[in-house]
């Protein structure tokens, strides 16, 4: 099945978004507080473009299940600040209101947000899009597996259960998504198919884009032009 | 406002439906079986369709609360089955699903169905498509008030309980869909304005279209071609 | 091949189309001047619209044959007044652009218009709206040519013109539209070949209520409400 | 107006664009023959994109005079290997059509297309995609005057045609889009004039992003993956 594929040869990806600037720096618990920051403004913004999408999604389908999954998916969405979220907000003992306030699609979720949108906008089959979004609850779930089988954390590790949220949680979010791609395969030419595969691995690295913008408080150049 | 000057000048066009055919025989409880199935056929596709409208809107608005507004309206057509479409199905005596199975968007419905996606898939503001979705609930609303309070029917009466239904059911919807278009026409220019008050004044009409539409078991002409 | 399929089992509705109304007084010229400027007054809005279609049927096919195709269909309609409204505008003796100065969709024209408007917006592969579209160029065609084969038109019938036109003008539209069709049947399965073949008939409907809505100069009910 | 400020705010961003290695080594004519290559791979297919984004655009407007616009655009993209291309191809002498075999959208290249399609996808008003566009031709203008000015090419120079190409040739295109925005401010809230100078000051960003892309050879790092 397609989604074994994406799962197996993305994993090295999956690993060096783990071993990177920002997944280490919680894992150590030293991660700068205006990384978390910025990580949270733009978070905030790219799930509300996530639940959108779900809405998009929900009016191109004719399967009353599928309607179904992502309605809860964006009853989740709108509670808005998650328990993840409050944890990295605890963290940097600041209102998560506040942190969040001047969010902007920096670059790299920009990036990642209009190609959500591009697949979604512009394709009739809505496996496109869900394949362009699948890696989201797929790399979290890793991150926290990975997270909680490497590293014994104390009791009062500030991002602890930022990783045991996403470890425990997401199960059946991947699965229908990866369930919606698989059966589209079934009908679909092999030119098809590889768009699929393409956008799951290009959103694969636009999550690790994500934490780097993130680690780096990544801006536009064009930010202090006075326009 | 804009909402009350729409329900004042429909008010014709809703008593023209009132006394038509279709609610002059649920009135009178003489309806022709196949009038009320024609009905059920083509508003059950109708409302799968409402559905995918307001998953699209939902794509297309900021507020929180209007999205949580139509979650819930989504949830309540996704159950399908509604009460009053089951007062129907009992009143010719047969299976729901057994009655629905071959409907299709005969010539009317069809219309009507496409009014609605012109408006939210060409345009921005989801104004425009709840102008043009306002009406169903109005105006079946006022005709539940309109038959419950100018008859008295017997307990046993087969349609009585579908007049309840909308007599009572439908307040909220109607409210949050009056006050979108309120609040939308506070930023329009008037030749935009213009635009939603044709859309609903014609909705209205095709409002009295699908239940003709019903009553004469309006069929395409082409349907018997044989491509 | 669907295509010769459709203009077959179609042509009992385009006889139809000859022998109702509007054509029959076109044809012995002795129509009622109103039904003419009914007829403009819709035609000109529904070739604007047109237009549009084709525009946003370009920017989803990566055939540049198809798109080279429509530019050409494009710019014809931009020069607007054709000669075949000019001959109808002759013939009742009064400026074209009074003529169509305050038109709008009348109910069958709507109709028509929303049935390829929700093909274009809703469906990626443009054979579903050039299958709603297909059957404007080929019913005229046809009309024209049987007007010219029955009849023999003085030289100062005042409609002759207008029948050469369609009769002799289309046949690189018809055809180009006519094979898009006929090649997306090669990769659909049958369910969507269904789509495609009840678009073209429903269209092929739509053209007969479009004449007819012009002898009946029909209007929305709503036309008189006061909002 | 909006557009003097835009041009004069973003002067230092095209400064940069100019001093960045791959103006530079066209300038000098060191450029690596791979760089130009790569630039080719993915200018070709953003031309393709911008062409389809011109075909959606003027499905969204009803000016005839933006149509006309966007039809010659449309046609002198069609054509292919503009000059400008040739004058790439012929400096690195291979044929243009080996080159551009197997390109595709680099991630800068992918986040730019996607930027204006998000822009032409999701709003009704079409000055939100040109405010996304403009800066295509505008920042080519600049390079090509900039060059023109301020080097004295040898009649063999190898890019010195490149650079006078877009000296000279872009003048109308220029306007038009700044004019269609200027038009849109004068009826915008500000918060949506915000929307176009984001887009604007973004996209001048992307132009010098996509030259970086070249200059570097960049691909996705999923590339390799077996998928």
């Amino acid at each position: 099945m397609l989604s074994e594929i994406l799962k197996k040869e993305t994993e090295p990806m999956i690993e060096a978004i783990y071993t990177d600037a920002f997944i280490q720096g919680l894992v150590h618990g030293d991660i700068d507080d205006d990384a978390v920051m910025h990580y949270l403004r733009a978070d905030a913004l790219y799930l509300e473009e996530f639940a959108k999408l779900y809405a998009m999604l929900m009016s191109k389908t004719d399967s009353k299940e599928t309607v179904r999954f992502m309605m809860g998916q964006m009853t989740f969405l709108l509670d808005g600040e998650s328990e993840a979220h409050a944890v990295l907000a605890r963290a940097v003992n600041r209102p998560y209101e506040d942190i969040i306030e001047n969010g902007e699609w920096y670059p790299s979720a920009d990036h990642y947000i209009k190609h959500m949108y591009f697949n979604a906008c512009t394709r009739e089959d809505i496996a496109y899009a869900i394949s362009a979004m699948a890696p989201c609850p797929y790399v979290y779930r890793r991150l926290g597996q990975m997270a909680m089988e490497r590293n014994t954390f104390a009791a009062d590790h500030p991002y602890r259960k930022w990783f045991e949220f996403y470890a425990n949680d997401m199960n059946d979010t991947v699965d229908v998504m990866f369930s919606i791609i698989d059966d589209a395969v079934m009908h679909m030419a092999e030119k098809e198919v590889d768009v699929l595969k393409k956008n799951y691995v290009e959103s694969t690295e636009h999550e690790r884009r994500f934490f780097n913008m993130a680690a780096t408080k990544e801006r536009w150049d064009g930010v202090g032009i006075n326009v």
